[in-house]
């Protein structure tokens, strides 16, 4: 790491010649592939963006300058954290009190704004440069964009602000051809048409620079100019669609080719506009494995660097999901699946590969996903849309409105609802509980194990209402013990009712392994306590919790999220109104972002393992 | 009404002549105008869309026919209702049981899909045109949308999909140059130059039709006309925008003139892809006083329909909110002001005109209001924004991210918190303490009274950290008899506190003044009750509620919205948690979608009137 040693601001990388900064990229391709083989993380696109970065670098005077570079998504942000004083913990990358793995300003000062969740980063930009402007500081601010997240309906409300506004700041369309799986869409076609129109590429740019050289010769020459530049534009069909937002049109540029890029970039300082340059990166540059499969190095755990191979996993939840939802579509005509831009990490690609015609990918576009879904569902088809926890947030009002409120028949199918561990604050699914046990009409189902998750499924598509599945992201269980009960609508399942019982827990989805392992480290203890799985998180059992609150006077209610508004508040606020007084111990997370490590630190970090929890328990309630 | 009183479907529609026709226009507008100036709703938009309507009813075969009209935002579909079989419960418009004053499927077969917020009729229209494909069925889809709603982010994700999918629907949009105020941003301009072209007119339609009739001579020649018209259209710059999406654009069309009208959707007809017409329509049409202030009669309570005057009223929170924010922005260079398309609504008219330069309407885009409003905030500024509770429902993933997890110090001042009444399930502020109480890093205040809403909006100002503001719609109380205490971070205020009270009211907001009421009606039967103003919905005010608690053992909480993850609910598990027994009353709406009314008779029909509650309270307690 010769070059990357001496790094460690933006004007540092600024004092390398051509020579120097090819030596660079090598180098920060291998400290990243050696760092995310170990640790995990996103690969793909860090390995594509490593010379567009540099060349910001290089262009922009970063902290403690004053110029700031807003990453959307942020998952593509490692070479320019190794560039930016953080190359000594980048080993930490993603761990316990470790660097994150997304921008994070109170880690370092060139993170500008704190991202995660996809097409932010030009209302960000947009704000940024009109609080510069109004607080008369000169600064330079870039976004920079996947074409992937281009088809995000915030993008489209930010070009149309920020266009109007006229900012000088400029946007990076950082475009790899793909989002996290192929992209779809009208934007995504668009693209291309612009990245096959080789052979213009020059001329507009060319004429460009002609008509800045002109503009002293008299503004009504200039406009005269500009009005023939749009005529020969518009005839070329090169980026119409950002000049009609306000934007001025740059490239395509070669993402890898330093020196092009570092011109591009200049010419953009020129202009008193807001620029849109169109970049062509490829994920996955310069590791064979991930050039040849970057959706499978999008996010990936640890790996052997040498084959590109990962150690098998145990099935997980999403496998378990996927293979019933196949089976389930053989035998029901209108079933369809809906996802937006995850049709992998949400296991829909089965779906997708058997069943073309009934899968819909929309984009990275939530909002849109839920209300198309709502009305195909309205409509006679039975519509599964598959959605990380996290991104559902997205989509509040659409699911509110066009599916609670209208009463449309859609499943969701939340993943990784709960912590989900590495990925961090921006990416735990803590509060989809809170979001739908508050939505009127929505029934809201949690899974114990695979066997229930397959069977819940099946009822929630028989159901005729709109339904929340929710279960987490890793392996899940197998409670072979407890053979499944049907399914009826609000009520819960006793497991565990031994006499003379001191508590009794009430447990959400995967919690209700937790259960049986604090029931069983009570039981060492000679405390017995009854185990009920609650199965619906809305509507709540009010038999059965009458029943366990009433025999037992003391309740732990246990759910993988968050307290405020979760199914243990729920729970309490439906013994006041029946006026059954009991003590209950809420075991959730608080309503706090909770940073990134591994579940199990977290959950420990937070005195959730059973045996805190049994700790906690027996002091409280003197057993 | 002669010709009116003849038609109970789109099917009646067809039977009439031209003449007849422009009766039904005129007719309709005498009878949106009478029941209007009885009941209140939204006039302007309605006036502005007659023929139009007319014209759609008597292309289409609506209910009981195949064809759907989506209504974008839905406050625009009086005529609509009129002309499908509602005529005669029309006088019960916006009253409690009556008619609903936005599309409702259950109201009538002609009513689509359930709307009220704004830009998602593209996502409704798609999913009934695919489910439709899919299931093997013609049907004729309209998306009736404003330029106003073009704003919001999910038309463009629907745009992009729908593109994509080369689905044969149609989307009117409905150009009346302005949302409820006047319209902004890059689209508004751009919509602007669309309608000015008007030497073009007729060229691109011409051209269109003789394509379509060249279609038969062969796909290569017909693909080549095709080429040759997108070079005429990107000369003309005519539509290009929706042309790239992958739409057909066609006009833009007088929208008061039926024949033109009937003429252009026949042409769309004939295309089998993606169609949009723009059509250009003037709000308040055909009622003097509306077409000169449109923005007046968007939304309007009673008025004298000879003068258009509305009755004088008293000052409502909105109009304190204003007068403070004024005076607090003279001290406060740094102090923004934001909006998305409801500067009237929020009261931010006045400071508009006043400090233009720090006013920022982002049009109908929440999503990016907040992450623009949360940029701007950590660079330094101080941006307030002016939101409808019902609104931020539209991003509340970004106040989580951009705002919460940022810790951007944004002011988010909540307007039409609680029952809003008459605009029914789409638009009561219900659920924002559920959403607020559980965001990480924000601080929830709610005044009890005008003056404390003015006090709240300084110290918020202050406070440096996410702060959320809400308070209600209609005309704000002064409790003189309790001077306002200084504000101490997440401190209450006890208001009473009589030796040997029976039961302690925790009140949040405008439930204060219920409260003093229900403390009264107690007191005049004996019961004597503690009452506080909890000011902080969040953090909440631990000391007083453990005092309250251990006092009295027995709680009422107060707040207008709903029980699910609200304060109440809050405040059990804070209870729980100190391990504090208390029998608390928790009196707020079921998480139900409450229906249209006027607020007294909706808070009697949920028990909520501090009578009612008092006889619970009485019964429950034995008192």
């Amino acid at each position: 790491m010769v070059v990357l040693e001496q790094i460690n601001n933006s004007a540092d990388v600024k004092k390398l010649n051509q020579a120097q900064l090819e030596v660079l990229a090598a180098e920060l391709r291998q400290e990243i592939l050696r760092v995310v083989s170990q640790n995990g993380g996103h690969l793909a696109s860090n390995l594509g963006i490593v010379e567009l970065t540099i060349a910001m670098h290089y262009y922009l005077d970063l902290a403690p300058g004053p110029d700031e570079i807003v990453w959307d998504v942020g998952h593509q942000c490692y070479a320019h954290k190794l560039l930016s004083g953080r190359r000594e913990q980048f080993d930490t990358l993603r761990r316990l009190d470790g660097l994150s793995g997304f921008p994070k300003p109170h880690e370092n000062p060139a993170d500008s704004y704190v991202s995660g969740h996809s097409s932010t980063s030009i209302s960000v930009a947009v704000g940024i440069s009109q609080a510069a402007r109004q607080l008369g500081q000169q600064k330079k601010v870039f976004a920079v964009i996947g074409d992937g997240a281009m088809s995000g309906g915030m993008v489209y409300e930010a070009l149309n602000h920020g266009g109007d506004l006229r900012l000088p700041f400029t946007v990076i369309l950082n475009d790899n051809e793909m989002s996290i799986a192929e992209n779809v869409g009208a934007m995504s076609k668009y693209l291309m048409r612009l990245r096959s129109n080789k052979r213009y590429r020059h001329l507009k740019d060319r004429l460009t620079r002609f008509l800045l050289k002109r503009k002293r010769l008299g503004k009504s020459f200039y406009y005269g100019l500009e009005r023939f530049r749009d005529a020969v534009k518009y005839f070329l069909v090169r980026g119409v669609l950002f000049e009609e937002m306000g934007f001025v049109y740059l490239g395509p540029v070669d993402g890898h080719n330093i020196a092009e890029l570092l011109e591009t970039l200049r010419l953009a300082g020129q202009i008193e506009k807001p620029v849109l340059i169109h970049v062509i990166t490829q994920k996955g540059r310069g590791y064979g494995p991930a050039e040849a499969d970057p959706t499978k190095f999008h996010g990936i755990g640890s790996f052997d660097l040498l084959t590109g191979q990962t150690s098998p996993k145990p099935p997980s939840w999403t496998d378990y999901f996927a293979e019933q939802l196949l089976k389930l579509a053989e035998a029901e005509p209108r079933l369809v699946a809906v996802t937006a831009a995850m049709p992998d990490g949400t296991g829909l690609a089965a779906f997708q590969k058997r069943f073309p015609e009934r899968f819909y990918d929309v984009g990275i576009a939530e909002q849109h996903m839920l209300t198309f879904a709502g009305a195909m569902a309205a409509r006679g088809l039975r519509p599964v849309v598959a959605v990380y926890s996290t991104f559902l947030q997205r989509a509040y009002d659409q699911l509110f409105q066009d599916i609670c409120l209208a009463n449309s028949p859609v499943v969701l199918a939340i993943d990784r609802a709960g912590l989900v561990g590495e990925d961090g604050e921006t990416h735990q699914g803590l509060f989809d509980l809170s979001m739908l046990c508050a939505m009127p009409n929505m029934t809201v189902l949690a899974p114990r194990d695979a066997a229930a998750l397959q069977q819940m499924l099946d009822y929630a598509l028989q159901l005729g209402q709109p339904v929340a599945l929710r279960y987490p992201r890793g392996s899940a269980p197998t409670l072979a013990q407890y053979p499944l009960q049907p399914l009826v609508w609000g009520k819960g399942e006793i497991l565990r009712r031994p006499p003379q019982a001191k508590l009794g827990i009430l447990a959400v989805g995967d919690m209700v392994q937790n259960s049986l392992a604090l029931a069983d480290w009570l039981a060492e203890r000679s405390v017995t306590a009854a185990v009920a799985d609650l199965r619906f998180a809305k509507p709540l059992d009010e038999e059965l919790l009458c029943d366990f609150a009433q025999s037992f006077g003391r309740l732990v209610v246990w759910e993988n999220g968050v307290i405020s508004g979760g199914v243990g508040e729920n729970i309490l606020a439906l013994l006041q109104s029946r006026g059954i007084a009991a003590e209950v111990e809420l075991a959730a997370f608080p309503a706090e972002f909770i940073p990134h490590g591994k579940p199990e630190q977290l959950f420990a970090r937070y005195n959730l393992l059973p045996e805190q929890l049994g700790e906690r328990i027996m002091q409280r309630w003197q057993l």
